[in-house]
């Protein structure tokens, strides 16, 4: 939308990657971003999220990068899986399109399961696309360790993807666009 | 009171919203200010908090910012919601005009009560005053993905409504006024 | 000893201060200091503590700040209480003059005991001086909430008083002393 | 190799130091270094790490800093310390060659088991090298409020070591090379 910058030189890519025989995942912080109101003060436009790309194998150490999927865990998401309990599963259901003309056209759905034996959980995307008849599925296997490193990564994003570190910090000098608002900030119903 | 200083400029805003079906739910951190002390020291005046706002709907997914009502979670409270057990309750009161002439004429109680399936939390907030003799309730359900991204951003915020992220970064820029003080700080005796 | 620097302006006060009916215990994080070595490098000196003054009431919500006694934890006496189950007890001993010629004259210990009740924890300071042949106790009653908050402050100041803040942002301008050491730190064998 | 950077200064040496009777262990994270791209962005380059240091003893309180074994614990290595339950073992293998000619000639191995009276754990480092036909040990034992301040300060530094506290803050002034790189990030196949 007109809302939008332009992609901001100064970006930092660290993601943290799991290589499996089938499939990768790779997770990453996605910040919020903001807009300035009166008097020169900073509100919260679009929250941020975590980013979770699922890449199938495509030969031995080899990623077919064209046929990612991608999962943009909200902030509620996130709180649900760094409180998940270690026999506990969760689901979540995104539509991409949702509240637009396209709604429904796709669904995805990621599922977080334990392993039988407990050494950690099955991480399954699901994209099912009614326009183009497809439905695809990547699955990766998370190790337990792998798990905890997402645990504590992911809540020291969460204040960060939320905005808060903002707040007690003050440093507001990253994805600021300065276009006025007059509706209220929608936080989030458009998901990757 | 005179030793209050103007609203600044470079606040930012980024509360996190639950909306529900009878009310919305929105919490945001409130930082601390500082007085200056010799020689060049900062000494905390007025302890931050976790500000609550409760809505009431207004119709479908509208609330009623005018009759909004407001409970500030003090540190202490903070550590009971964030250190709170899967069954466990909890319930704070609060006296907005504690020491002062009016005091008793309006009394608030939060409370916070596991779901009878142990989905989530009711977190109810009472407000009674007896001038007016109204009494006020407001009633949301959090789910535990929602209450496990509060505990996360609550335990994020708490060393910042304490005032120790300026102890250990020295970052000492922003709530600062000059005024002399004599009395020794009043932390936190009156509260929302 | 020559290396002390004058204590610095810039700094913030902000103790968190629970006042009982016949004491009070404040609590609030110590940075450590840091020498320069060659090539521009840093190096901690003194590491950091989380400083805890035990104050005697001297009448009803008076505290008397001449009859205080200090109690410095260190990083790892911190591991211990911010470890500590709910139904768990730990005691620290210091001694403030140890390797020195007055070594045992001062002896202090640090009691953490659950309530009976388990709605909390008794902080007891026991300071006896072989000298001036006096033993004195202090006990505050510390809440389950105001345990909590000790442990989310502790866990936050830890890695500060351990200097770890600075290696992972290379902010490394606070406490620091530019006199030449050529003797190994020395961390932390002298505590109050 | 011709990426490599000279050593900034600005560095900070704060490690955290446990000193038992027949060895010592020293911890200590290590910042992920980071490469220059298009447009005035950075990708991370080779991941940080948490440094072992484990040193037999010479005398009493006295260490052999000649002696001494390295072991850097990866994120998700450092994921599985801090996820251990209080009986649990972890064990960890690297083989400092990896993917060169040298592999298979030195492999080491960090174990960390728990005590008998559950009291803490033992770590031990395992180094056999095939070439020379040695195979040296160190075991330290790491007392319970050891482990936690391991396991709190390891937290603390996962992200940075991650080095997603700067995708979130944009500090990006640390470990920075500019030369251009036209493979994909070798997010640390190579280990101590």
């Amino acid at each position: 939308s007109g809302k939008d910058v332009a992609k901001p030189s100064g970006r930092v890519f660290a993601p943290y990657a799991i290589f499996k025989g089938k499939a990768a995942l790779s997770v990453e912080p996605v910040l919020p971003t903001f807009t300035k109101i009166e008097p020169g003060n900073l509100r919260i436009d679009r929250r941020g999220s975590v980013m979770m790309t699922f890449m199938p194998a495509s030969g031995e150490r080899k990623y077919d990068w064209g046929k990612k999927q991608l999962f943009a865990l909200s902030p509620t998401e996130v709180g649900s899986l760094i409180s998940m309990g270690s026999n506990e599963s969760a689901e979540f259901f995104h539509d991409p399109s949702m509240k637009s003309s396209n709604a429904g056209q796709v669904r995805k759905s990621l599922s977080i399961k334990p392993l039988v034996d407990c050494s950690g959980y099955f991480f399954s995307l699901t994209v099912n696309n009614s326009i183009l008849n497809t439905n695809e599925r990547i699955v990766v296997p998370v190790a337990k360790a792998e798990f905890a490193v997402m645990k504590a990564a992911f809540s020291f994003a969460l204040p960060h993807i939320m905005g808060w570190d903002r707040i007690t910090t003050g440093q507001a000098t990253h994805g600021i666009t300065s276009l006025p608002k007059t509706s209220p900030p929608q936080l989030g119903l458009e998901w990757v």
